[in-house]
């Protein structure tokens, strides 16, 4: 199944520890080779975002009253097709800086709340082959998931992570010289 | 025709001097609203290019007898789709580092020369709304757009710089709150 | 004057179109050679910041009562030394994305905004062989340079833009092969 | 020990494994509250980098008569103060691309081999507040650690991970609103 899968979209909340170490090598193998991964919201916390990280994936949260209007900074990226300005949630859980992880290749959204925080709410890195989205919105008692906008990032997302086809397989190891007597 | 133009190619060598100050700002506001933006080879000194990249883009380069082979470091990227490890141009003009230009927001290839020197032969940037993909060789005496690869290349970029449509304009300038009294 | 300056603050308003094509060029020239070059809340549109940066650095602006709190979001940069993990100023004038800016090579602060906006505050560029950083506040009728977060954020900029000596000129042109016969 | 240690340089080759988990962790735990780490050569398969890079961190190598030169691509990077254009090494082991890591937060340099292989063997990484810089050469071999530029190069990046001292610790987990009632 998951040899089959093109892109894999990963929401975890409470059970991220009892994803076994195989599970999480086998989709980390996977993303090496060129499967997409859009990890959700919680998921920040989940094994295998840890694992391709390399770090502590760790932010600062509340369930409360917040407003969160999701502020487009990379204009011409395909994640932010048919979308405008800002994405606005009525209500959301609220992450905030300092998110502990890499620098994103591409910072797609930055995330207002009303307590006064600030998150990078989308992010976009390549790691082997594979490329991974994370997407801060969706807690589970909000209705985060039929906004449209949201849906829309969702589709467009998929698509920008789709595996990018090569010719060769990766190749490691030992190499003879491509240049040398008689070439 | 600009207007309509969702991808413009951009090769030149000699003349980029006689290229008229309307017609760079022209491309240059175009490529702010989001079109596509490939320059090839020699149109590292091009006008629209330095304008884009804020710096002198200027190189080192030679016409002599070199092999390039130009290395995939970015290997899930889809200016790559269809490619494998590298591609070797048995003859091409050099062209070696300093590259005087922005880090790319993507490196997607590294050229090794025979005479010793490397480059960053395939860079990928978004200005604007705008993406633009620098890549190296096609210097006019050599048959490197009759190269398989290369031909690829150029297909996956044009596909890949194609304008991301958005639901609203490029709005800058005095702004109300979106919070407040009310709100 | 200029060509004994090692890092040069850029505050400027109303008055960018007085500054002349030659002023622009030789600090731009400058820049190129090493000069460290740290542009402050409206110098975003000075004439030099655009010609480094190749896009409109345009973006959304308020003067109302807008609280900002800047966010370190890249921890270990030697611009927060002694920082904090954020900065509060009561009275800001808002700036507002989208800013029209090249990605920057680091991003230090992301500002917040009572209005609901948010803004990339602390930016960080390498341009030739020079450091750029833009730093957002500083609206002249506010005590914004008073505060000691912001004085210890300019100091730190200006070690971290303080220019690289290297060994060589910067060099480009005709180059001969550094391997073959006899190499 | 570890515990006082501002920046620790790493060399391994063929021991990797013997390294047990706990070292690999706690010396994860420092470079996120700041201490530097320097990566040397074989050292990228140590099992530290590849907990901090998150990729497998394979390439090709090749123990032959490459010449090595590196090139400068960041030319204004406290690490190349005091080089040339360019380091030469007659004499060290090849590494080729692909090398599977993240694209690099800053790349420095380019290697040129002689058989016709290019490598990123300069490369820089924020992780937590700690710095990290990945430095290619240095097969055991050669003479290559007593190269000027390459102790040149080695001081430089010890200053440059040096760990920024910041006035707050990190902080993360539930948090209260900076903003509301009374604020």
């Amino acid at each position: 199944m998951l040899g089959q899968t093109d892109v894999l979209l990963w929401w975890g909340h409470l059970a991220h520890d009892e994803v076994r170490d195989e599970v999480v090598e086998r989709v980390y193998d996977r993303v090496m080779e060129g499967m997409g991964l859009i990890v959700l919201h919680s998921g920040h916390f989940s094994r295998i975002f840890k694992r391709l990280m390399g770090t502590t994936c760790d932010l600062k949260w509340r369930e409360g009253n917040d407003r969160e209007r999701l502020w487009v900074v990379s204009p011409g990226h395909p994640i932010v097709e048919g979308v405008g300005e800002y994405i606005q949630l009525e209500h959301e859980e609220m992450y905030g800086e300092h998110f502990d992880i890499p620098a994103p290749d591409t910072l797609v959204f930055i995330s207002w709340f009303t307590g006064g925080e600030v998150f990078r709410s989308g992010a976009c890195y390549e790691r082997g082959r594979g490329k991974i989205f994370y997407f801060r919105p969706g807690h589970e008692t909000h209705p985060t998931y039929h906004h449209p906008d949201v849906q829309r990032v969702l589709r467009n997302a998929v698509h920008w992570a789709a595996p990018t086809v090569r010719s060769t397989p990766r190749a490691f190891g030992h190499a003879q010289p491509l240049e040398g007597a008689g070439s």
